[in-house]
């Protein structure tokens, strides 16, 4: 290698800045790319879809964390392809950018299983465009009914996906529903809105004990979602959705937290996959090129000898993420790379206010006002950087209090 | 009048607020109208364009005002016209709305002054839309020079209107320029970074005192803005200003903040008008019309027998806004309306951190850190909505105290 070595990580998600972290003090020449020039905090992207909280609340600017670290550059650039041969990532629009390692952490997309109109009339939550995109249709949709009157479906939300992400979004909808519509839309007949959770398996959580699956499911009947499991989307019209049983939902706004599949750089890159995520070694080298890691939602990483990949969070994420930054240092000091060992912290899913189920190690379940509370915290915790913790626990603070739910202003929130 | 009388109030700004409120207690059907679900405090859209201030600081949802007032309806949607013979107010959207009283205020909006290419290529800083897309726009082009290079004019920013909004905007990128490049973006060479400062008059805010006007150019020279006063914008091309001398600067944004114009409603209307502002009677009343008032930025109110019409701030449309209110409640009550007094309460304008003039009533003129406090002091009490309060004044004390600057991600903040 001549001259400083370099790394190259590919997406400012949770396990790439886990990356740059564990490799920030080393003699590297580290450049840190992602498409947007901000860190999006995920697991409340469902907050920002619902109006509770602003996106700058979630999102952290990428320069405030390389600007103390003079090692860490940041590149704002979509990276097209990877050429493995010639050790080059390729750029959308600046110049290609030789590395020595490679770290893949672009994250996932989401996959719509090729049901008919589901690309084109559902919305996914993965990305904070799409969250926004929600939050400004389904605000404008119930001020359009209030202003002109509501037709049928104009204010029926049909969730798709009865995992934390379809649970979450639903349980949030029926808190704005209950909170916002009685009293700041009196005008509206809130009989007139419907929310529908489709799920293909029963229970709802399938990864989550039966007793907080069940839970979760009375909470949401409780609140006014229409549960049902075994079911399936067949067809998603600009106003109608179809289910498997042939029932027709009237509805403008599918929410599609079904599937997660491979993001368009997975897809673009020739590499071994599984499921479209990257296959990788117990070491997160990609399967054949040695300077190449993935973690993350992108990167099939497997526990021991399991046949099942870890789940798409952020824990395996950011505990694979630092482990690659001590590979590489391991690796340039001659050593071996170890294995990876993940450390299971447990599972979370809120429902709404004050309700929610966590499944921790070592058996204990929580569910309801203690599960929140403690959901609360971590999540406040997990938060990147001090000033969005705060701002958020004052949102919620604010929230809570007043039921008057913080931003809610539809376009520039 | 049959049924309840309805007051229809146009435009959810500072005067259009002010009238609801003043209204809110008595027996009326009023009905808010605008175009945004929420209130926007224009005086800080400087701060939202420069990356100071998440969108949802400076805006504060229409419906948590209105929930609380039984007798305040708010309909989202643009007034198209008015049918001022059949007392009817036409929308864009919704069906027409039948009104006993109506009270304009829809605000301002930008004028070219017919230079050539301006209204296609130079940016407003009006609206919520137009503070998003200068902000996006300043700091795309950093990041992309960052990652592929800057070329002539990529770093560079023309703020044509040497006013106050024309000031701050030049001072706050000043700061943007200090406080960030050098630390946030170390591979770029800030000096390719030009800021520039054209107003057609001499000298630079023209309403102000001229020991003030002097000592906002002493600042702004000393933080690198090139101030150039008795100079015209000729044209506006998408990577060139050509001025009124012959120079041509090469610069990609350029900031209008020279003129305020009619906005589409008020040139849509039948009513007399003077510089493109309603004109009414010492009352308030659009001459000619005796049930429809104008107010704020849309009306030409004078004081007294001055000539020239009060200028386009939030206090003389608050103060409009709250007489309208009481008017309409004498005339109902069978009582002679009241002539408008202006309470003059100073004007102030902040050039960047720790730096701004103030000129208050009895002549006293503060500048420099006062006058900044005294600004930022102001500035919070007047944001409507606690929450807001609390949210600015967080992330400009963190701001301060670290210099991180707030927000600061593109798209979606």
């Amino acid at each position: 290698m001549s001259g400083q070595c370099r790394v190259v990580v590919i997406g400012a998600g949770f396990g790439g800045l886990a990356a740059c972290e564990a490799l920030a003090g080393a003699d590297l020449d580290i450049v840190l790319v992602d498409r947007h020039n901000y860190n999006t905090f995920q697991p409340l992207l469902y907050q920002v879809a619902t109006a509770g909280l602003n996106p700058g609340d979630i999102a952290y600017p990428v320069r405030a964390y390389t600007g103390p670290h003079p090692h860490v550059r940041f590149r704002q650039d979509e990276v097209t392809n990877v050429d493995f041969s010639a050790r080059t990532v390729l750029f959308k629009e600046g110049p290609e950018l030789g590395y020595d390692f490679l770290v893949l952490a672009a994250g996932a997309g989401t996959t719509f299983f090729g049901v008919s109109g589901a690309a084109e009339h559902a919305k996914a939550i993965y990305t904070m465009e799409d969250a926004i995109a929600v939050r400004d249709m389904a605000l404008a949709s119930v001020e359009r009914a209030s202003g002109h009157g509501a037709g049928e479906g104009d204010l029926t939300v049909v969730v798709v996906g009865g995992g934390p992400t379809g649970v979450e979004m639903a349980g949030a909808f029926a808190d704005l529903r209950q909170m916002e519509l009685s009293t700041q839309y009196r005008e509206l007949d809130s009989s007139l809105s419907r929310l529908v959770l489709v799920e293909q398996q029963d229970p709802l959580l399938g990864a989550f004990h039966p007793k907080l699956s069940a839970y979760a499911r009375r909470v949401l009947e409780r609140r006014g979602v229409e549960v049902r499991c075994r079911e399936s989307v067949k067809e998603v019209r600009p106003d109608q959705v179809v289910l498997g049983s042939g029932e027709v939902v009237a509805c403008k706004l599918v929410i599609w937290a079904a599937g997660v599949g491979p993001c368009g750089l997975t897809e673009a890159l020739s590499l071994p996959k599984a499921r479209g995520r990257v296959e990788v070694g117990d070491d997160l080298r990609v399967k054949g090129f040695p300077d190449v890691f993935a973690i993350g939602d992108m990167a099939a990483a497997r526990q021991g000898g399991e046949e099942r990949a870890l789940p798409q969070l952020a824990q395996p994420a950011i505990q694979e993420g630092r482990l690659v930054g001590e590979q590489i240092r391991r690796l340039l000091a001659g050593e071996a790379t170890a294995p990876f060992r993940y450390k299971d912290k447990g599972i979370m899913a809120t429902i709404g206010r004050r309700a929610a189920v966590a499944q921790l190690p070592g058996g204990l379940r929580l569910r309801g006002t203690p599960a929140w509370l403690a959901w609360l915290g971590l999540h406040i915790v997990l938060l990147t950087g001090v000033r969005n913790r705060t701002s958020v626990l004052l949102n919620w603070a604010w929230r809570y209090l007043s039921w008057r739910k913080g931003p809610r202003v539809i376009a520039g929130g």
